[in-house]
């Protein structure tokens, strides 16, 4: 990008969306293949999201723990169709030691080599279980509850920052309970933990629904999900949670004694949100002049831009610390002041847009003499002179209203772009176009044939994203093959 | 351990330690060798510790970011003394995929060789250096204040929980200074922090000092350190904070324009605490009945038990939630019921004083007659009768009492068992036994010679623990050579 613009979407999508990160300072590539720096802004987004999400978690009755980072391979083995889902993308602890070669180089000492390779977690399900086997004995073991913050390593070769990196962060839940019933509950109960927090924070519209066969987590029963449309009408998988059934409690032998005497395998659950969220965040709501954040995630909510004259300076800096004074008492705001003396008050209004802070407070010497200050909303640039008396309730309305503007119109866009179809050809030309810009999610008869969803992938890139939560059975045809089908599922590209 | 008795100190300290983290369930090894499980209880100490410390690294202007887990070998490697002080320790990724071997197995992939190793983190001075030398480019740049909670693998051979684990949660701070001064007031500011953290939230006094040129961190200038002393009279390192200089500057071209137009290196810091804290938490204040918590850090802090009999269940239970309720509103604590019935009173007291809850209330049918609740300090065992119209204030002061208590045992601890001694028959009797129950620290004229600090070690186990940072100047005859000392040093064994 050139100093100050950025690569609009129309002129390319990709481009605008590596631009908007980079001109936002949230996160840049490093010289680890695949894996990024996330920087201090871009790390307080994810922060608020701990917080926010943490919350919940402990409100619904789950503690955090930590488990290791390295799972010996044949642990990681044990559930066979869990490690075929992550052995092409395992980082391998092959060695334990360096030291110095014969001219003076650092090498991997080849004495040093582990008896067993050990895999950078993929996700800790099997190193979890493992512990979990001796841990559970009787039914007064259970329910177990636990969510753990970390780190996770997915080789991947195609990476793109926030939305798919070799390393992540992440939390990953994994609960054991005594039932089906219970275990199918709490994967519901946290899929809606994860709606409610993407809907209400982050100002995103969700589709949540059930995961095919094809597209379920690698040793689950049921994977339920929820999927965001992004600005191109490609999909984004916000959150997964997954009913593991008894798949994993039979692998590692995960048995109770039930309050009938009966010796019966657990039942689990596992599911998960990691910082791919922040890739859907900036993707949902950002313009062409950069970042924009929903005020309920937003780092900093409101920022103080004095402007001053050369002979005014203390007056007008003096005047913007007792707003910004005022504001944080009333208001309890995460609220900034840019007083630095280096840079234009344009250069500064460019920076903060482009940081997608939702409320710029301006204030010169003509505000001051007329007791008021200007706003400018971030989400439509719109600006509102506004009396100082009247400021902290305008603050608290505008900030709601961005919020629900940037939800409504996420909103406009999902339904927009959500369409029926009634053959394969119209399936075809809806799903996306040829160049890649432009997307819809398209919702249509399916028989849930693999064969039907792999060929529909080959042929346009689209695949089933969910059979939504509340969805009838119906009479109907598949979009394919014609055979009969029972429900419409949604279809779409996806990130 | 049997069922309710735990090895006693006197016994055997080391099982001691161990029996106190399994009877309060902190932790637990796991099959990954060297690394452990911090379970739930475990973890909230750590997140309470996370949370004070965060907020004063935030406080004094420093921003949390996220570097990669792995760093290159060639990176690792650019700073001299830094890769020697690590290599031994490494652990190394060389493979990224794993396939089906013929005979069914999955095995490694020989194909998938990574081109250039990658080490896991040991430490992120190389990695995240190599940013900064991109970021800064002039003064305006300055300072850079970024702190990281991660986690960092140090493959340890011999391994003992929280105190030595081949993996570890951290937080590691690293900052850059235009000028030494600055640069040196940070590292002292950060030790600062720690100290005070230690001190007021964990009660444990510590002797704050700079570390030799042996002891220093790989790639120091100067390490300032606490150092805590546990109840065998061993000596803990429970945080460090470095001043750089700029040697890493210099090996990764770190350089700035300051406003007098020179280009010159910048000056640097790093300071990190991490779970090892919590292995000084539990040998500092616990006693042969389990672990004793500090109220400031106690996940909960008082536990309430409702005591029943047959016929009046719902009575005592419905009281004690109200008194639950009255205390949570009151008083803002951290606090909990335990009303299970199938465990008896006795088993619930036991268990409790075994996770190191400081305050307990026993409630029961004559309590209730007479308005009030039997409270139980965990410290000191002492019980005590309190109206329930008093309640309130008395659980706020017996917390206030509780802490202090705790700090000042550890003080006059500390105080006891530092000795001066006269020659060096004396300081090898006071240093240490033989039988390795209990130790000293010792301070001693030293003449700061590597080769005396070398022989010190190899006779008497003790390493210099660090110089205080109040020591003045003096004249004296070093220990172990007679030759001139400029300064008393601390001489301990150490964990």
């Amino acid at each position: 990008m050139n100093k100050n613009k950025l690569t609009t979407r129309e002129e390319n999508y990709s481009d605008w969306y590596l631009d908007v990160i980079k001109a936002a300072d949230l996160a840049e590539t490093s010289i680890v293949r695949g894996c990024m720096i996330i920087k201090p802004y871009g790390y307080s987004i994810w922060e608020n999201i701990k917080d926010e999400l943490d919350k919940e978690f402990k409100r619904t009755g789950h503690k955090n723990a930590y488990f290791p980072l390295f799972i010996p391979l044949s642990l990681l083995s044990r559930e066979a169709d869990h490690v075929k889902g992550f052995a092409k993308e395992c980082a391998v602890v092959t060695h334990h030691r360096l030291i110095e070669s014969k001219d003076g180089k650092i090498i991997v000492d080849p004495e040093a080599e582990l008896e067993e390779p050990l895999i950078v977690r993929p996700t800790s399900e099997t190193i979890m279980y493992e512990s979990y086997s001796k841990w559970i004995s009787s039914w007064r073991d259970l329910p177990i509850m636990i969510n753990q913050w970390n780190n996770v390593v997915r080789w991947e070769l195609r990476t793109r920052p926030f939305i798919r990196t070799a390393e992540f962060l992440w939390q990953e839940g994994h609960t054991a309970h005594s039932t089906f019933e219970e275990a199918d509950k709490e994967a519901r109960t946290m899929l809606g933990v994860y709606r409610d927090f993407v809907e209400k924070k982050l100002a995103i519209p969700v589709i949540a629904g059930n995961k095919s066969e094809n597209e379920k987590f690698a040793g689950a029963l049921t994977t339920y999900t929820i999927e965001a449309m992004l600005q191109d009408g490609k999909a984004l998988q916000a959150g997964t949670s997954h009913n593991l059934g008894q798949n994993f409690a039979k692998a590692f032998d995960i048995k109770f004694t039930d309050k009938d005497s009966e010796i019966k395998y657990v039942w689990q659950t596992s599911w998960g949100m990691s910082t791919r969220v922040i890739g859907a965040l900036i993707m949902s709501h950002s313009d062409d002049n950069g970042l924009v954040l929903p005020p309920n995630i937003a780092p900093i909510q409101v920022v103080v831009i004095p402007i001053w004259k050369d002979n005014n300076k203390d007056e007008i800096v003096t005047k913007a610390n007792e707003i910004l004074k005022m504001l944080k008492e009333n208001n309890e705001l995460r609220i900034e002041i840019d007083d630095n003396d280096y840079e234009s008050p344009g250069f500064k209004f460019n920076k903060w847009e482009k940081k997608g802070v939702p409320i710029r407070i301006e204030m010169g010497s003509r505000d001051i003499e007329n007791s008021s200050v200007t706003l400018v909303r971030r989400d439509t640039l719109e600006k509102i002179i506004v009396k100082i008396s009247d400021l902290s309730s305008e603050i608290s309305n505008l900030l709601v209203s961005i919020q629900d503007s940037l939800y409504n119109n996420a909103m406009k866009r999902l339904t927009t772009n959500t369409v029926e179809v009634k053959d394969y050809d119209e399936f075809k030309k809806t799903v996306g176009t040829k160049d890649d810009s432009g997307h819809s999610f398209v919702k249509a008869f399916w028989c849930e044939g693999k064969s039907c969803e792999e060929k529909i992938k080959e042929e346009t890139k689209a695949t089933t994203r969910c059979l939504p939560l509340d969805s009838k059975e119906m009479e109907g045809k598949c979009i394919h093959c014609g055979e009969i089908a029972k429900h419409k599922w949604i279809f779409a590209v996806s990130y």
